[in-house]
């Protein structure tokens, strides 16, 4: 038997979070911590992987059918050329990890493992471009980028390796360039809400804190139930500083030259690391069933008398749910009893469960169980491609609603630089304060608590700053409102 | 304009194959070479990658269906890890990049960037396999992986980073794993004559070429217009070797443990490379329709008092073909001539062209003309979907035809050394030699004339070695039938 197999989850939740959720990966097949030598580092098992492998395919169709077209760049940038744009170096020079020989060689010239590839990818972009005519261009890949970080590992969350897609696009207006910057940012939040069942905030980051070189980097928040915010996604309009570093330009319509105007947004496999951590439970994973690689398992239970009949009775269904697209196992194993079946299916976040025994057979039902709060539902025989069809819609809606009520229910406001601290202290979540703008003031809620300045919300009417607000900390005039959080 | 647009090819695919090869990669936009101090590197354009991804759908689907499950293994091998299996160690240590720093400090131990993942990830399929209910185990991953090879690069042939697939797999039997070896050899095969219209022979390395450490290695080798074999795609039985140095066992049915039977296989993205230089020609690159990122490309054909007939015409009949998932590209440009478009989409491959004048107009038709021999058809307009199907499948046989014709020309026998250099020396291609299966004759050949023994068939009456006949190198007993070829 695999080594996930041999117990159930031992930690809790909501006492032991960070244990719990190492545990959750583990023992749900997700994944495994790399080798000796390589902390920092996750293996991503099959089970994992196939998640990683429905957000691609999510996000993927969404940029195709918005002008994107996948491309892919050398996994190594010279030295010289991670220089040329200066924030970009200070950004990222102490979390890059460096080859230094090829073969027995030394190189000359040291090569970067990827951090991101704008400084690679603008230099290309130059040479495509001549005329605004080659405008918008857009290249997204998917690929795995090296942050040498150093703090503690936690899969999908953190980890010195990661998987992500990264998009660059080059437009004649900062209008084109900010409607793109908006574009994705929407479509992280449809995974977001669309497919993961997790409801997120938009905003922008802190001058103090955008991307280096960005003009401004906006960013989807989801909240996590341990009152931490995750930064879920971000879309950057990077103005024309790359542009000009790299000398992408464009004739115009009246033959002038100018600087293109530039994005790029990037998702990781973090998203994965919101989805379990948001959902899963004490039992085990919870997946919505809109990416559960099973949406449905069917555990048969019978006595010596009665299996032939129960068996068929459930073959059959599986074979008209495989027949409708549905994503059906049926769990036929004679060494184990349907006990053990229940615990080991939903430890892997099978998001409904078909019991079916004599009794179902005899009344041509099904008794459905959801997932989540097992909740219990006959189901006719008749018709069961569509009726399951209304439980995922359930368990979806399920899902959806718990991690809807914890984002409201973790939303405060202070007006006081205590009053943040308190509060954020006491429940964790996002606390809204009026704000001057100045790192300073973040620095102080840093030091005191770890948490910091988030996001400032982007078109909502709410955080709109009136004449005469303070900022919380500092008492001086209020610019705008600040979500202060802990983050991960 | 963008620079791959401004010329055609001026190179000859006869008299300059090399050249003319990175001409039709640059100018049709498929890739471009790495930046200074990165010689080695390629970055893929967007139309390069959109062929690359059409043949990761294709085998990506067939590897499902067939009990592969996709997962993601670390960039890095700690060298402690590589060095467990010393014949890996042997056969990749001249070609590793090495990471030595992480930020600013120097790692304890360095990191390979994966030139093959054998060494992370039978380790892990160690830990995931108890006993024989466990297997057999199938993983795959879809990765670039860095050799850092000296000699010249020719893009998607012979890149330092190159885009592969590697599948793992282990068993409980050899039978087991050489079934695997062989199913993995035959979705190969497939990928090349179902998808990229080339035919390959199948064959096994000879011993001393072997994949480091592996019992067999199984190969598809197609043979290119000047004469050279490329090795195409190869699958490894690995015998217990991987599996003892990395502890792969399981438990029997008996409670005894055992080593697993191992195999791996891959294949890269010099199937792009083999598919542009099987099909193209002087005018640029030639694309069977099953990849072609866009199948037919409309050209209207108009005047002043024509043009608004004519292109009416022309999008009924794109969003006709695109209704039917045909992938269709309708170029009115107003501002280039037909003739300039037929040059441009020649170059860029586009297998079927639709012309449309008045004159197809008032017929109630369509010229299609067929991109590898300038075949005209005229088609009636209705049922143009259907019709259209019948074209490319006409473009697939001629381009299939025409690389089997050139296969089937160039399998050549010899008897005696003088005659393998003679031959091979004259036509390039195959040369079938009886042969004692020792190196040395190998390297008498390769001395003379760079050519190699590519494989041994497999499965081959025709090649069978029957008592008396003689290697026709040194003139002892011949124990098998040597490929002798020039090779990428
Ligand atoms: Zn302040
Ligand atoms: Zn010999």
């Amino acid at each position: 038997m695999s080594d996930e197999q041999e117990l159930g989850i031992t930690e809790s939740k909501q006492y032991n979070t960070g244990e719990w959720y190492a545990e959750v990966v583990q023992k749900a097949g997700l994944a495994n911590y790399g080798p000796e030598g390589m902390s920092g580092f996750i293996v991503t098992r099959p089970r994992g992987y196939a998640l990683w492998e429905s957000i691609q395919n999510y996000l993927d169709g969404e940029f195709k059918k918005t002008g994107v077209q996948n491309a892919y760049f050398p996994l190594f940038i010279p030295e010289s050329y991670l220089e040329r744009e200066k924030d970009i170096v200070e950004g990222f020079d102490p979390e890059v990890a460096w080859v230094t020989h090829g073969g027995h060689e030394e190189l000359e010239e040291r090569l970067a493992v990827r951090p991101t590839s704008e400084s690679i990818i603008a230099p290309y972009m130059a040479r495509w471009v001549r005329s605004h005519r080659d405008l918008p261009l857009r290249v997204n890949q998917w690929a795995s980028v090296v942050r040498w970080e150093a703090t503690e590992t936690k899969p999908f969350f953190r980890t010195k390796e990661f998987l992500w897609q990264e998009g660059h696009t080059a437009h004649e207006t900062r209008d084109g360039a900010w409607d793109e910057t908006m574009t994705r940012l929407s479509q992280y939040r449809s995974l977001y809400e669309d497919v993961l069942a997790i409801p997120v905030l938009r905003g922008a980051k802190p001058e103090h804190d955008k991307f280096p070189g960005a003009d401004t980097t906006t960013t989807v928040e989801a909240l996590m139930p341990d009152g931490k915010s995750v930064q879920a996604g971000t879309s950057h309009y990077l103005g024309t500083s790359f542009a000009e570093a790299f000398d992408l330009t464009y004739t115009t319509e009246d033959e002038d030259e100018e600087p293109a105007h530039t994005t790029s947004w990037g998702l990781s496999w973090r998203s994965l690391g919101a989805l379990i951590m948001t959902h899963s439970d004490d039992q085990g994973l919870v997946l919505p069933p809109t990416i559960a690689p099973e949406q449905v398992v069917i555990v048969p239970i019978w006595q010596a008398d009665t299996q032939e009949k129960v068996l068929e009775y459930a073959e059959d269904i599986a074979d008209e749910l495989e027949d409708a697209g549905v994503r059906v196992e049926l769990d036929a194993r004679d060494e184990r009893n349907p006990g053990f079946k229940f615990n080991e299916w939903e430890l892997k976040g099978v998001p409904v469960r078909f019991e079916i025994g004599p009794n179902e057979v005899d009344d041509d039902v099904v008794t459905a169980v959801h997932r989540p709060d097992g909740e219990s539902v006959e189901l006719d025989r008749e018709n069961i491609a569509e009726a399951v069809q209304e439980q995922f819609d359930e368990v979806y809606a399920k899902l959806y609603a718990a991690a809807e009520e914890n984002l409201e229910e973790n939303v405060r406001e202070a007006s006081a630089r205590n009053e943040i601290l308190g509060t954020i202290g006491q429940h964790g979540g996002y606390v809204k304060a009026p704000w001057c703008g100045d790192e300073a003031c973040e620095d102080e809620i840093k030091d005191q608590i770890a948490a910091e300045i988030v996001m400032v919300p982007l078109n909502d009417e709410d955080a709109e700053i009136h004449d005469g607000e303070d900022c919380a900390v500092c008492g001086d005039d209020a610019e705008e409102t600040a979500y202060f959080a802990k983050s991960y």
